[in-house]
Parts: structure tokens; sequence; C-alpha cells
């Protein structure tokens, strides 16, 4: 007796699990101007135009590292020569030892791992506005964000006081992300102290996704979190992604930044969460020493150049475009532009000016919102071509013009 | 003012995502006999001892794709040549279109997909009884599992009447593992109908793990389940790992088998899942096409006539032991052997048995509790070499009849 199925009905998880970068560009139906030539300044995706190839090093390590690897299931957390490598590439975020490791598929992965081993539904994690999507693996869990705010006019600083606030009794950490992804920033160490400052009034620990490490313009300082924290637990996570310029390698990693034994339990949860997929792919772990001894100081430091110069670019040719501001990045690969609505009667929101800028002037960007939760802003990315940059701007500046009533 | 931070707690995600294979083999601290090299049949891991080498077309496909790869970001759900070949490659399962594709770090993270996006907190679903770790996704979730039992006295199929019984109006799915871990099952073309009439009468879809796909001995037949479904939606899990040898590589899959237009949802929220970590390793996708068209089909022949001779050798070496009963397998790459506990009086369990195995015998097992919820019984892999099966069975006759109390 054979009966029609309904429609099967999906989870809220699933049906909360939103990418909105990942939505727009897989499902965005807008059809560029046919007469123009598309470019694209949307995914932070450094290996579409062929201009910033990744390190030779890193192909001779994956090209040896699949003749020799076996392709076995290693431990799920990391292959130990794998983590120590990671430990000693990250000496500059304090001691670690291999055992404070936890590798993972890429650093989205990482950062799902961590929030969701600290925070429970119910509970609260910090997040900035604007924002990565970080709600793309939290909202689905039915925990809370809170946004803080950064402040444009304060190279993206973030406002400490508003951050407070937002605190409960219901909060488990908060996430920094430094450099930065949309905004660039890069914070100096007086306000990483103030940041750490309040996480220890408020006895919350620091998930410091640090992705862009190292990844700042001449005469801007990094500093990682950790290397700055006494006493405030810190977790760190990155990956090869973007400063090797493979994102689609899917390596990344926690470090776990005990501070007083604190997170004894938290490190056997990430380990517990690790086995839930068993770990990244084998042969890249097997890669994995050669690829961070192995690569030139002088790869990264040509990359930066060049970033540091299209964003220099981008600065000086957007300031000059009617009803438009570019906000300056100091790190990341990244420029957010604030867009003065108000001069753009036709566009009611980001949104909608970024759509009739792919209509008329074929050019991609993506919006403040839906995007990073900051309406009234786009974003590009700089590690396309400058020839890019530059015709980009002048399309941008035409379509300004345009619709700009001054 | 600082302040000392108490332990930082783990949310119950964390602290419920036990893998208990992974927690043995990772965390067991029996030390072996010294005098006795060990035997490791624990873990399902055919690339340990040398004697089942990936086939040469994966290495020559990697290879070529490191070169040519650029590690880009790719549609979170894979990219479409990769998914035009797996569908190409399962079309053993019914037509498939590269649409109905969703690549996954592997088969376990194909599993966790599908299971959190057709199932809510709260809700429940249908596992096998002895299984795999299927738990370790599902506990966290606060999603119930409902074990339906496996009957070794059947070749273990599935007692229908029971599974029937355990359904309820939150139950959301039925997890079918065929070729099965760790029984060796492989239901008949009959039982498989008798198993989707049920799923059709409960309008419950199907979510078949076939990571052991056509892993069957000499004179058993395969089918895929979808392959025999007119109305039951069926969503199919594989991957590289099992049949190319090369659990390491964490390329999987799924594929959704609609009927009747029912799986639009899903789809789509298995996309909004595939988007929380971005998809598998980008090399791994470029190879996929060559590596499922080139493999000769010689080397699956030889892979399972070496497991099905490993299977007969160590089931008449076994049926000979007092106190053991080992059970035949049908397919996959593992057997199940119940130990009659009652003649081994000093021993309260079975996990009691295999640590003490290590300690005499030097010989590493599974047992069947806590690792498939099955106790009284436990489980080798049959990948090992010909000769490690002879002596671990020595060893074994050697422990049980020092044992045994007959």
């Amino acid at each position: 007796m054979a009966r029609n199925f309904g429609k099967i009905k999906i989870s809220d998880y699933a049906r909360l699990s939103i990418n909105p970068l990942r939505k727009i560009t897989q499902e965005q139906k807008i059809d560029p101007n046919p007469a123009k030539r598309s470019i694209t300044l949307q995914l932070g995706d450094p290996t579409i135009f062929g201009n910033f190839p990744p390190p030779v090093a890193l192909i001779s390590a994956l090209s040896n590292a699949v003749v020799h690897d076996k392709f076995p299931y290693n431990i799920s957390y990391g292959k130990f020569e794998a983590r120590q490598a990671v430990a000693e590439y990250s000496k500059h975020q304090g001691e670690i030892s291999p055992d404070d490791v936890i590798l993972s598929s890429g650093c989205s992965h990482a950062l799902e791992m961590t929030v969701l081993t600290l925070v429970q539904p119910g509970e609260n994690v910090l997040i900035p506005r604007p924002s990565y999507n970080y709600k793309t693996w939290i909202d689905g869990m039915k925990i809370e964000t809170k946004a803080y705010n950064l402040d444009p006019e304060k190279s993206w600083d973030i406002d400490l006081v508003q951050m407070e606030s937002l605190i409960d009794d219901k909060t488990r950490a908060i996430i920094i992300n430094n450099p930065g992804n949309p905004c660039g920033n890069c914070f100096s160490k007086e306000h990483i102290l103030e940041i750490i400052a309040l996480a220890e009034r408020r006895q919350l620990p620091i998930v410091a996704d640090e992705i862009y490490e190292h990844f700042v313009f001449p005469g801007i300082e990094y500093h990682s979190i950790s290397s700055l924290s006494k006493n405030v637990p810190v977790l760190t996570c990155s990956g090869l992604s973007k400063r090797f310029l493979v994102p689609g390698i899917r390596m990344g990693w926690i470090i776990v930044h005990d501070r007083n034994g604190v997170l004894d339990e938290v490190k056997q949860g990430l380990r517990n969460v690790s086995a839930r997929i068993l770990g990244p792919n084998s042969t890249v772990q097997y890669a994995l020493p050669d690829i961070l001894q192995n690569t030139p100081q002088r790869f990264f430091v040509n990359k930066m150049m060049k970033i540091s110069y299209n964003a220099d670019l981008a600065y000086e040719l957007l300031s000059k475009i009617p009803g438009l501001k570019p906000i300056k990045p100091r790190g990341s690969m990244y420029m957010m532009i604030q867009i003065e609505l108000d001069k753009f009667p036709e566009f009611q929101s980001c949104l909608e000016f970024t759509q009739q800028l792919i209509r008329e002037q074929s050019v991609l960007v993506f919006p403040g919102h839906p995007c990073f939760n900051y309406p009234g802003f786009m974003r590009i990315v700089l590690t396309v071509t400058d020839g890019m940059i530059k015709e980009s701007c002048r399309r941008l500046k035409e379509f300004c013009e345009t619709h700009a009533k001054l």
C-alpha cells in the first residue's frame, strides 16, 4: 500500500546555517552588463587571477607528500609532526607544545569547533560588527551572538564601553578578529591590552581569529593577542588559507593558550569534537612541516607589498569619488567603503547599490548588509591586479557620477 | 585588578561528541606484553601494514592535481567536475545529476551533515545495533538514537518487527549501513525491499551509509538501496576512504535520491550545511574525476580477493577456538566474534576480555561494548596480512585455552 510522501522538512540547524557570502556568490542571479567584462572583487580568494600564486615550496612539499603519504587515519586532532610544526611556526604567540594544537579542516572549521565547545545553546558569544560570517556556525546551534561595534573613525578599534555593556551572565567568550575581515583593522598593542583587561575583568576567554596573522601593511605592527595575555586564556585560530594563498587547501588549526590551567576540559572537548569528522586531509598534514619551514620570508614580504600597493591605489582613487568614503585598512586584504546613501536616493540600501553596480558596470562587490551585518558599506578585496583596481574604480566613479544627487 | 579564572566549562556538544573507537586508540593506556610483538586488529585502516596500497591511478591523479590545482575556494558543496564524476561513478544507484551530489570531508562528515539536516534536537533517528559510531555526531545535538537489532543468527539481517516498534511521531529517518561495519552484513535484494516497504509504510527517508559499496565477497550480490526504491527518498553517503584504501584523504559525498520531489528543502539544507566549513580539499576535488575513472576494475577485484581470503582463514581458525563463535561476514572488511562469556568467569565483560588479551598476547581488537553498543562480542579487521591473521588466531587460541572454564 503505497502512500505519497510529503515534503521532507529540515532542521533549524540546516535552515540557519546561512553563509551570506556563499549565498550571494552561489545563488545571486543578477546579470552583469554584457558590454563590460566582469570584475569580481567579492570573495577573499587570491587564487582567481593568477597574480598571487602559492609558494613554490608548498607545491614541492605537496608533490613529495603525495608520493610518500600512506593516506592513513591520523589522530583526529592531527598527526604529531604536523602539530609540532604548527607549534614552532606559531611561537610568536607564546610558548606552545604540540599538545596544545588541534588541526582542523580550515580556519572556519577551527572557529566552529572552538565556539561550539565553549558555548551552549541559549548562551551567547560576542562577535564584531562589521564581521565575517561567524553566525553561519552559530545561529543553527541556537547560540546567541551579540555584536560589539568597530569604529571606522578610529581605524576600526573596538568600542569597549559598548562591548562591555553587552556582557551578561550567559556570555561565554569574546571573538576577536585581528587583523580583520572585512575592515582591514589591525589593533595597536595598547588597544589589545585594553581588550584583554576587559576580558580579565569579566572572566571571559578570548577566541582570537588570527587567520590574517602577520598580514599588515608597511609601518603597522602586528601583535598576537595571546602574546600579550598574562591571565586571560586565549584560543587562537589560524591556518594556511590566507597567508599561503591556498584557501582550497582546508588546513587550519586551534592553539590552546591556557593560563593557570583553566582550559584542560576545553582541550579535551576540542579533541572530542575533532573526532566527529576525523581531521584534515592526511597529505596536507604530511606536507605541513615542509610548508611551514621552507616557505621563504620574501614570499610573504612580496605578497604584502602588492596588497599594500593595491590598498593605497584603491584608497586614493576611491577618495575622489563623490558619495563614497573608503576607510583606510591597516592590514588583511580588504577595504570597507562607506556609501553615503543619502546622496543616492534611487537606492534604499547598499544591497540595491551593489546590485545595480553589477547590472550597469559589471563590478561585483559585497554589500555591507547582508554580508557583514553593516548597512551602508561595501567591501572590496585587494588581491586583484592593480589594473583591475584602476578599472573598477573608474567604473565606480562613472556609476556614482551617474546616480549621485549632490 | 587581576582575578583568577575558574576552570572554563564546555558545552554538551563537546562533552558528548565521543567517538568510542578513537577514545580507545588515542587514550587506552594498557601496555601490551613486551615479549610479544603487537598485532593490531582495531581501526579499519587498511594502510597500516603496506599490504593494501592505494591505486597507482590515484597517486598519479593527485600528483597531477598538485601541479595544476590553483587551491581555490570551490562552491562549498563541491566543484562541478567532481560532482559530475561522482554522479557517473554512482550510476548503479540510479539516475543522478551533478546537482544531486554534495561533497564532504569524508563519509563521516557526509553522515553528520545528513543526519543533522534531517533531524532536530528532541527528535529521533533509527540506527543499527551493533553499529558504527553514529552517536558521535548525534548525541551532542540532543537528538535521540533508537537502536534496531541485527540478528547474528540470520547473517545480521534486521529484525524488522522490532525496528518498526521503535518508530514514533518524532522519528525522522532510518540509517541503514550496508555492507556494514562492524558486522560484515550484506543484505539480499529481498531484505532490502522489505526495509524499503517498511520505510514507505512509515513515511521515513532512508540514510544509506554505503561507504562499503561493492565490498562483497565472492558469490554475494550487492544492491544499493536507492536502486531498489521507487517511492522512498534515499540519501546515500559514501566516499573514497574504504574502497580506494585511502582513509586519510577525507573525500566523501552525499547523493540525494529524491522521489516525487520531496527533498528540495533537504538538498538546500545540505548545501547550507556544507557552507559551514567550505567543502573538502580542492586538490582532491581536482583529482576526483581521474581517480574515479582511471582506477582499474582489477584493483577492486584483487583487494576483495585478499580480504575474502582473510575472512575465510580467520573464520576457519576462530571456529575451532573454545569459547569463541565467529559470525561469517558477507562483505565489508570486518568480522564480529561472539565471546561466550559464561565460559570465561574471570571476565565480567568483553572489554575486560579484550584488555587482558592485550596484556598477555599483545593482540588488539575492539570490544563490542563500548565500541559498537554490542556487549559480548569483539570485532577484528580483515585487511591485515594473512600471517597476522594466523598469528593472532594462534594467540587467541592460547588465550582462550588459558582462561576458558569449560
